[in-house]
C-alpha cells in the first residue's frame, strides 16, 4: 500500500502539500518549544514529551515510566482523576499518551481554539499531580493486566521480549518498556512520585504544538501555562549503561505451543542516528528497504521467497531514532517443510551474497527516490510531524538534525550503504531466534506474519 | 588428589582434627562478630566482610566495589598508603583481599598476639580511608590493567563473561564483578568515596576472627577497636532485580584465535541456598557432584569419556552460597574429530538418560560419604572457615545455616536428588556456549582444560 502510494507521487510528478514553517522557543524554566504551523484545518496537536523512558529506570523498578504515564491521568489539585481525558473529549478532541525506551510522551488533538484549555490542564499535571493510595493500587492492577494482554498472552511479545534481552549485554534497552513482572508487582505509589518529581519538569519537556496556530501565540499561552513552573534542580545528565564489545553469537530457541507458524528473527546490534552525525544510521536506513523493505523486489524477497522458495515473509525493521546503540532487524517465516536452521541458513546465505554482489543499481535509485518521498510525503501528516520532532527533541536531537535527515538520506552512496552492511553483519553481535511451538501447532493462534518489533507501550 | 584425600581418610577411618567452638556477638553499632576457637597454632586469621559487592553496584557503575577494594589499601589519617600491607608483612604475616558478587572481604593472618594491630588497622580504614585524587587516578589504571591481563588476554575469561551476561537477563548476577571496561574507565574518585560511605560501617559488616584466641579477648577488642565507629544510617535492605521468567533456551558462540581446543559450557539458572532454607541446594551440590565431580566415576564421565569417547573432560560446578539465583554449570570438551554440536547432543543426551535411570545406589552412597567427608575436612582449615562463616553471614545466612549445612547435605536422598534434576534441566532456563577457535587453532594458547567459572576477583 505505501508502496503504490509512492509509485503514484512518482508518476504524477507531484510535490505533496507540506506542512508550514518550523519554529522554536525555550523558556527561562528550561522548557522547550517547537511550533509547526498548518493552517489546512482548524485544529491543533499538542503535545508535551519528557526526557523520561524506559530506559532511565533504575535497576529492579522496571515499568515505573510507564506506570507513572498511567497515574499522570488521576488528577490534580483542581482536575478530578480522569477528568482531563473527559474534557478533552467533551470538547470533540482526542487524547492519549505513550511510553517508550527514551521518552514518554502526552497528547490531545483538538479544534484550534482549545488549546488554552488543554494548555493549562497539560500543564497542570506537570507538577501538580496527586495520586491517591486507592488510584495507585487500581493502576497497578491496570498495567499488570495490560501486560498480562500484550504481553504475557501473546507469544510473538513473550518470544521478542527475551530476544531483545539476549541482544543487550548492559544496557537497559534490554529490559521491556512495560517492566518486568515480579518488579512491576513491587512498584509503589512512592516509586512513581519519585520519577514524577525528578524527571515531569518544564527543563525536562518539550512541548510541540502543530496546526493552525502562530508561533507568537503559542509562545505567549505557554509562557502563560507553562512559564510559572519550577524547573528540578540538579537534573542528571542522561548517562545510560553502554554496551560492551559483544563477543559471542547468540542463538535463542523459544517454544511455545501458541506459536501457531514456526518463524526466525536476527538481530544485529547497530549504530543509532546522533545529533550533528547521522549519515552511517541513514546509510542503515537504506539498507534496510533494499534488503526487506518490500516482499517482492527486497534483495531477501526475491532470494528467499522467490528465489529459492525459503522463505513466505521476509522483511527488515531498522530505527535509527534512539540514544544509544539500536538494533536491525530480520524476520523471515519459511515456507512449509522448510525447517528453521534451514532458512537460517538461506538467510545467511542471502546475506552473504548481498555483501559480494553489492547493491543493484535499478533497486537503489528506486529506492533512493522511495525513502525521498516517504520523507516528503510524510511532512503531509501533522500529528506524524509533530511525533517526529518532539521524539527527536526528546531524544537530545535539535530541530536542525531532523531537517537535514532527508537531505542526509538522499547524500547516501551504494558505497555507504555496503560500507554499512559490512560492518554490521558481525555474527558476535548477533542474536538469531527461534520461535516455534512446543509440540503441534494450534491452529488460529499467532498472527501469520511476525510483528515489527515492539518500541513502545501505548496508555 | 580430592578424591585421593578422601580415600585415605576414609581407609584410616579417622575423623579428621577440628577446630574448635564457634561463638558470635554483636556490638552496639552493629557489626556483627564471629569467633572460631582453634588453639593447634599460636596464629589468628582477621577477616572483614561488607555485605557489599558488585551485584549491588548502580548501573553503569560496574567494577566500583572492586575499585574501592583496591582504593581501601590507600591509607587513612593516621597510616600512609600501602603502610598497612607494610606492616602486616613486617610482622610476619600476609594480608589480601577480595571482590564477589555479593561482598567485599579483606583479611590477615599473623601471630595471633598482633590481633590488637592489625584490628587497630582495619577499624580505621573502615570509616577513616582517605583517597587522593592521584592514588584514585593510579589505581583506575591498575585495575584496568587487572581486566587487561585476566580478562581481555584470556579467552575463557571473555567466553565466561559473555555466557554470565546471556543467563541473566535482569540480576546483575550477568554483570562482571571486575566491571565492563568501558564502565571502569569512567569510575571516579567522588563514586568510590560514596560507595565507601554508603557501604563501609560497622553495621554492614561482619567480622570474623579464627585462630588462637578467647571469645571474650575478641570481643573487648572489638568493642575497643570498632565500637566507636559511627554507623550508616538509613541503610537500604538488599534487594536486588530478580530474573523474569526465563522463556527461551540461548545458544552463544565464541570464536577466538587464543582457544587451542573448542569446548563447551552448558549453564542453567538455579535455586541458591537460602537461610533456613537449604535442602534444595543441598540436593544440587550432591547431583553435582554425581553428575560431573569426578571424571573417573561421575556419571558424564562415564557416559561420554569412558563410554561413548565423545569427550575427554566432563565436569559441573555448582555453588549454592548465593543471594540470588545462582548457576549450575557443565563443561565438556570433545574428543579429536568430535564436534561441538555432536558433543552438545551427546551430553543432552547423557543428561536424559540420567533423568530416566536414575542414580546408582552404590555412587550414591560413595558420594554421600564424599560430600559429609569434605564437609568435615573442611573444618580443619582454620582460613576456609573462617571464609565459610564471613561468606555465609556477609550473605545473610545465619552461623546455624553454616553448622547445618552438613546435616542437609547427609539427609539428601535419592529422591531429592532426581526431583532437583528434574526442575534443574530446563532447557528455557539454559544458556549453551561454543568457544572455538575463529580459524586455525594456534598452539600452546588456551588452558587444556576449562576453569571453574570465576567467582571473585582478587586483589
Amino acid at each position: 500500500m505505501r508502496a503504490f502510494l509512492f509509485a503514484l507521487l512518482m508518476l504524477a510528478g507531484l510535490s505533496p502539500a507540506v506542512a508550514g514553517n518550523v519554529s522554536t522557543f525555550e523558556l527561562e524554566n528550561g522548557l522547550k518549544g517547537v511550533v509547526i504551523e498548518d493552517h489546512r484545518a482548524p485544529v491543533v496537536v499538542h503535545m508535551v514529551w519528557y526526557k523520561a523512558g524506559s530506559a532511565d529506570e533504575k535497576r529492579g523498578k522496571s515499568g515505573i515510566a510507564h506506570y507513572l504515564e498511567h497515574l499522570m491521568f488521576k488528577g490534580t489539585d483542581t482536575m478530578a482523576p480522569g477528568e482531563l481525558s473527559k474534557t478533552v473529549a467533551a470538547n470533540g478532541g482526542s487524547d492519549n499518551a505513550f511510553t517508550s525506551y527514551d521518552y514518554t510522551a502526552y497528547f490531545q488533538r483538538i479544534a484550534a481554539d482549545r488549546l488554552p484549555l488543554v494548555m493549562k490542564m497539560e500543564a497542570d499535571r506537570m507538577r501538580n499531580l496527586r495520586i491517591s493510595p486507592d488510584d495507585a493500587k487500581t493502576e497497578l492492577q491496570v498495567i499488570l493486566e495490560e501486560r498480562a494482554q500484550r504481553t504475557d498472552s501473546n507469544p510473538s511479545a513473550l518470544f521478542n521480549e527475551q530476544e531483545r534481552a539476549a541482544q543487550f549485554l548492559n544496557s537497559p534497552y534490554g529490559t521491556p518498556v512495560i517492566g518486568w513482572r515480579k518488579e512491576m508487582e513491587g512498584l509503589t505509589r512512592q516509586d512513581a512520585l519519585n520519577w514524577y518529581h525528578e524527571y515531569y519538569a518544564p527543563n525536562n519537556a518539550v512541548l510541540v504544538v502543530a496546526g493552525d496556530v502562530k508561533p507568537d501565540e503559542v509562545k505567549a499561552l505557554a509562557e502563560k501555562y507553562y512559564g510559572a513552573l519550577k524547573p528540578t534542580e540538579d537534573l542528571q545528565p542522561r548517562a545510560r549503561p553502554q554496551e560492551p564489545p559483544q563477543r559471542a553469537a547468540r542463538h535463542i530457541t523459544f517454544r511455545d505451543d501458541r506459536v501457531a507458524q514456526p518463524y526466525l528473527v536476527r538481530s544485529y546490534l547497530a549504530p543509532e542516528r546522533n545529533p550533528g552525525d547521522q549519515k552511517r544510521a541513514a546509510a542503515l536506513t537504506v539498507l534496510s528497504e533494499i534488503l526487506g523493505g518490500n516482499q517482492a523486489t527486497s534483495v531477501l524477497g526475491r532470494k528467499l521467497i522467490y528465489g529459492d522458495g525459503t522463505a513466505i515473509y521476509a522483511s527488515t525493521y531498522y530505527d535509527g531514532m534512539s540514544i544509544d546503540q539500536t538494533t536491525f532487524n530480520i524476520s523471515v517465516m519459511p515456507a512449509k517443510d522448510v525447517s528453521l536452521p534451514e532458512a537460517e541458513k538461506a538467510l545467511d546465505h542471502a546475506i552473504e551474497q548481498f555483501l559480494t554482489e553489492g547493491i543493484d543499481p535499478d533497486q537503489f535509485a528506486r529506492i533512493k527516490t522511495q525513502v525521498k518521498a516517504a520523507e516528503i510525503y510524510s511532512r503531509d501528516n501533522t500529528q506524524g510531524l509533530a511525533r517526529r520532532y518532539g521524539e527527536a527533541l526528546a531524544s537530545g536531537f535539535s530541530v536542525q538534525d531532523v531537517d537535514a535527515w532527508p537531505d542526509v538520506l538522499t547524500s547516501v552512496t551504494e558505497e555507504d550503504v555496503m560500507a554499512a552492511a559490512h560492518d554490521l553483519f558481525e555474527a558476535r553481535n548477533s542474536v538469531t531466534g527461534y520461535a516455534e511451538p512446543a509440540s503441534k501447532p494450534l491452529a488460529a493462534a499467532a498472527p501469520a506474519v511476525p510483528p515489527a518489533p515492539a518500541q513502545e507501550v501505548t496508555q
